[in-house]
């Protein structure tokens, strides 16, 4: 695992090859970024407790039928994922509205959508994840109408397994970002990481609107404990998985 | 049309009201604005310009069969026009890459699209005119499907007939931006203003990426000569019309 090694690292991950061309070894790192890496920092033990989090997420959908990048996990914060080419659009479901939706539409932070929202950004750093319309998705050929419906479709169920999940932890599945890629077979799966970092998480054993906040909204908006926020995500997850 | 008359004033007309509830004058002012009024001029004469390219353009979607606000001009800078309702979207329709299409996209100014792209954004000065999905335009109750299906054929049908003439000018019509609104009966008519300041027009018989902008991109880009370039297009749209 030394740096010459590195396939790819990122603002969340180091991914390194395999002795299998077909498996990869992500690396959760510590690092933290908001704001289009704007705003950089760490937030201790985040690569460990991602990991394992995201690993249990994993294979609670595997369970229930998703087919995902997951292998296993040799250290805490190292994941053994399959090699997928990524499709560069970042899917985001939303159940209440917060973050980017109330800045771009004026829609409360907290109103609960009448139904599950599924949107697409184009995954560009440079042009700052721009949301992406259907036609504008289509025109740029990053996905076929097809392939978008299957994401759509793999999107809402991936919502509903996670949201009655995260009900049982008394937490409230806000919002969340997947990333899907093309597995060996030409099938999509599931890829990248499901974690505080990637959806907003709200407890509901608090009400206070900024004490509620279990994710790196803490990180965002310096709201402090970031680290026991964390932890509290996975103390509550590995108390369900058992 | 004293001050205490003003029914609104926005960045570039004055709305008016008249004996008539049913009818309104619109001034159009030499004020020019761009980046959500970030920047601010005056373009010499751009108000009669404006409204002179207008009357004659809602005259020719008139006797194309699509239903305007359009009465008469007064006076070369006064509109008199239906009352309307206006819908708070943006409708955009785009033949050719350019502007905030390219920035979010990365599509390189000037590629032609396989087919007229239909946009809306959220008319809201405040949230800096956001771009809109279909289903955060539902969502927002900003239109119903119908009407939203009605205002994308209406901009389809109005950019077929605005294409075919400024092509008959020498001018290229790059995209464009359109509101409308309700009529007292409740039917979706257009509104608003169509002129180079709401247009992006290329001049056919220049190459030069520069040279050939005839509309506000002279001014939000300083690329000067911007009353020349209104004058232009003036004096073709006049000389079609005869
Ligand atoms: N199974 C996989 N196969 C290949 N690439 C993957 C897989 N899972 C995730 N990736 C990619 O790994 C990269 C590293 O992840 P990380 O979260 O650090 O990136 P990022 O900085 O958030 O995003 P990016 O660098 O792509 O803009 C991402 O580009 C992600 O798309
Ligand atoms: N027939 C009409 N009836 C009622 N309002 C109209 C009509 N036509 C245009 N308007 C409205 O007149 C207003 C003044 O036009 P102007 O172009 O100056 O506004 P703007 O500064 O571009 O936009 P706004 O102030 O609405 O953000 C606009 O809000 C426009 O929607
Ligand atoms: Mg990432
Ligand atoms: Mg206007």
């Amino acid at each position: 695992m030394s740096a010459e090694r590195k396939l790819y690292e990122g603002k969340a991950k180091i991914l390194y090859p395999t002795d299998d061309r077909d498996i990869l070894l992500a690396y959760y790192k510590d690092d933290a970024t908001a704001f289009n890496a704007a705003k950089r920092g760490r937030i201790q033990g985040k690569g460990e407790m991602n990991c394992t989090i995201a690993s249990h997420l994993f294979r609670l959908l595997e369970s229930r039928g998703i087919s995902t990048h997951f292998i296993d996990c040799p250290t805490p914060d190292r994941m053994r994922v399959r090699a997928v080419r990524i499709i560069p659009l970042e899917v985001v479901v939303r159940n209440i509205a917060a973050g980017s939706l109330c800045k771009q539409t004026g829609l409360p932070l907290g109103r609960v959508l009448k139904s599950p929202l599924v949107e697409f950004f184009y995954k560009n750093d440079e042009l700052g994840d721009p949301l992406l319309t259907r036609e504008r998705l289509l025109m740029m050929e990053l996905a076929t109408l097809e392939q978008v419906e299957r994401l759509r479709e793999l999107a809402l169920q991936i919502n509903q397994i996670l949201s009655d999940f995260f009900a049982t932890c008394e937490i409230t599945l806000v919002d969340f970002k997947l990333e899907f890629g093309f597995d060996g077979r030409g099938n999509i799966i599931l890829a990248d990481e499901i974690s505080p970092d990637t959806c907003r998480l709200w407890d509901r054993t608090q009400t206070d609107r900024d004490r509620r906040v279990m994710d790196k909204d803490r990180f965002r908006q310096d709201l402090g404990n970031v680290e026991a926020a964390y932890e509290q995500v996975l103390q509550r997850v590995l108390s369900v998985v058992g």
